[in-house]
């Protein structure tokens, strides 16, 4: 049995993620959620699931929007116990869930969630036909992944070609599997799958592509933080939209 | 007004295309034709246009596998003379067409195909309307055009790190618009745009999409054409198709 990987509860992994932007701002820190939260519906009266949920920002923030109720599910102890500590609100459920081996209600939820967390996932066939089955008619997935173009090199990272220009060196694009990173800590093994193969995987599972984001920043955030600008070079972040 | 490039009728261009594997021997001298081809629907019967018909290849194939009627369109004269030359079949029709300004019959159409035309035009979002409207509910739309990976760069090419490994070094891949690259002929422009933009561009024009495919070779193609390996390390072509 495939068990998703559980980095987060590594202590130097779980510590150096507390400090990140993104765990100390919540989605504000997070420079893809504005273009993120622009593919979400109105979230009045939904019944709504974030795989990968962590803190449980997201969890709260759907509130703030007006969501019925919220599950969120994640494989780490100490963010479901750091998330339900900062949480007083009896419609937000956290419960620990291997996203390797999803099993929820039919027809259950309006809205399926994801931030960074579908690419640790082996098996994403099998969690989007749980996630299809989960999801009422209409219903829809949002989520965002690391880019492939960012995953797919062997050495990923910037390189100065001779004449200063700064690139991105790709290789490996068409193997699909496994890519051992250290970030944050030693060995964090994500899962490469190029955009069509994500793609694909969502129209086998039923879904219908509602948009496709390749994420870069927006013009006011070059401004407000100009070492954003090299993420113009190569995306980091792929967003999408699907409906059941 | 925007007039599509005519880089075809360009007579260095126009000599060194003839001379290409896939124009002297045929789709079967693309490597990514085999992919392309099982996007495509049982073509018995069907009413197809070819946007960017060249020589008039796949034209001549449609009605081989029983296309009831097939209209090749080309920007090239020279491209235009060459395919009514080697034509003999009153089912196919050959025209002058420029893709910026697509005028089609409406709903007069089960399958629109394209081969590596796409990238060159600039107003991508009226020819899928045009296209739209040509075809028949359910009718499909399959195409390939050059990858963004493969077009963004600004200097496109293959570069050996220090370790002695091939790579590809991109960058500007958020960067839409022209590419102007040296291509059998000095100064052709293609437009390069990201995979999320073109799907976007589909999905907005009414399509569902159906199949994303970055391509690579097949192991068997590797066998037997060792040099094709490289095209692992970074997709040159996407393919897709989507239906009305």
């Amino acid at each position: 049995m495939t068990m998703t990987q559980n980095i987060y509860d590594n202590p130097g992994f779980f510590q150096g993620y507390t400090q990140l932007g993104r765990s100390v701002e919540g989605l504000d820190g997070a420079a893809e959620w504005p273009a993120l939260r622009a593919l979400l519906p109105d979230l009045r009266g939904l019944n709504v699931v974030d795989l990968g949920c962590g803190f449980g920002w997201f969890c709260r923030w759907a509130r703030d929007q007006g969501a019925a109720r919220v599950l969120g599910l994640d494989v780490s102890e100490k963010m479901l116990a750091r998330a339900r500590d900062t949480t007083g609100d009896a419609a937000i459920t956290y419960a620990r869930a291997d996203l390797e081996q999803l099993d929820l209600p039919v027809t259950s939820f309006d809205l399926a969630y994801s931030s960074l967390a579908l690419h640790y996932i082996k098996d994403l066939a099998g969690l989007l036909a749980a996630v299809h089955r989960a999801l009422v008619p209409g219903g829809s997935v949002v989520f965002s992944v690391e880019h492939p173009i960012y995953m797919a090199p062997t050495h990923p990272g910037w390189s100065i070609d001779p004449d200063g220009r700064k690139t991105w060196p790709v290789d490996s694009y068409l193997v699909e599997g496994p890519r051992t990173t250290d970030w944050l800590a030693k060995g964090v093994v994500k899962q490469h799958r190029m955009i069509g193969t994500t793609l694909n995987l969502l129209i086998q599972a039923g879904f219908s592509i509602s948009h496709v984001e390749e994420w870069g920043p927006a013009d006011e955030q070059v401004q407000a933080r100009p070492e954003l600008a090299e993420e113009r070079e190569r995306p980091m972040f792929l967003l999408v939209a699907a409906q059941r």
